[in-house]
């Protein structure tokens, strides 16, 4: 297996994370979003939507969107199983993993910053006060629900690592990155240090990805 | 089964759709996203995040977000098939799902045309700038990856229908409500004609739902 991604990339995060999770080796290949890369014609040719992460599992085209990935990953690699089996649960596990990779993520994405400033004018404090207001929507929508949901326990879902967690912690890395206040999110923060103090987490975080600043 | 949905609202659409296609029976309650019944206390207690729609299968708390019902209705009622077998092409369906439920929508749902224009002050005609310049790169994206990728067929994977095609036909429906130029689109136009011409399509589509304008 291999992927092209990026240091930075919530959803390549997420998807080394359940590669460590499940023990598949694989390569990543880093391409460099500030510079553009991913709009490149050799790029372009291998995801016309200009986004990593792509992956390869043997021959035949790549695979998109991290989600999609994560799913292909459980069907293909089922143990150890990231969703439970209750089909509720895992509507659960996955609803809240769709909080972050549908309803947050893509709202701060580079071409949305770059929608941001270079179409709309905006000036750049504006545009990263937006960046940190939909990072903390999500993470405040994830804060709540964890609290009320009946169904959280050491994880999102539960006692068991699923898609659910590798989302809240591509998201709270994130937070870190960007300068949002998390004081606010004590369940996000107890399940994110929980998880990211496992090993399938930690050499997964983007900061230990190459190109990363130092 | 039931769901507190919104004629307007594409997630829901997406999961209507499902409905008629495995024949299960559903009842819906139709709010008023315009005026904010989705941030009312007694929405807000069945989803903390006020996004329609919430689906509910018997007892238990309710089940969101389109993607994770979409998937939980597979699980439990998984004749017809909505996803194909094969776990690559799966993947593809799933992937081309989350262009539109992913990486479209989410970008001008009623929550983020408001920030537009009360916390930004955008004019109106902006946001709606915004808003069409985001659908199209949605359309555009699914033109290309359909015309480019060999997995095209009479649906977007293969010649059975998917989540795919439910997700592209929830997009193109908007482009109409919106007054986005579809003359770029066949392939994404083909499809969706071809979907909506079916009854389990035409009778969820959201101008044949209470609330939508005559």
């Amino acid at each position: 297996m291999r992927m092209i991604g990026n240091w930075r990339s919530a959803a390549a995060f997420r998807v080394r994370i359940a590669l460590n999770l499940k023990g598949l080796p694989y390569e990543e290949t880093f391409i460099d979003l500030d510079a553009g890369d991913q709009h490149r014609p050799e790029f372009r040719a291998i995801n016309p939507q200009g986004a990593v992460p792509a992956f390869f599992d043997g021959d035949g085209p790549p695979l998109t969107q991290s989600l999609a990935i994560l799913d292909y990953l459980e069907e293909t690699h089922p143990e150890p199983a990231l969703l439970p089996r209750d089909p509720k649960a895992r509507a659960r596990a996955r609803s809240l993993a769709q909080v972050v990779a549908s309803d947050s993520h893509p709202l701060y994405v580079p071409r949305v910053r770059r929608y941001l400033t270079d179409d709309l004018g905006l000036p750049q404090e504006a545009m990263l006060g937006w960046l940190r207001h939909w990072f903390a929507v999500g993470v405040t929508t994830l804060e709540t629900r964890l609290t009320q949901e009946p169904g959280t326990g050491r994880y999102c879902q539960g006692d068991a690592i699923s898609h659910a967690d590798l989302c809240l912690v591509s998201l709270w890395v994130g937070t870190a990155i960007f300068g949002v206040d998390t004081a606010p999110y004590p369940t996000v923060r107890r399940i994110a240090e929980d998880c990211l103090a496992q090993e399938a987490f930690a050499k997964a975080h983007p900061k230990r990805q190459p190109g990363a600043p130092a």
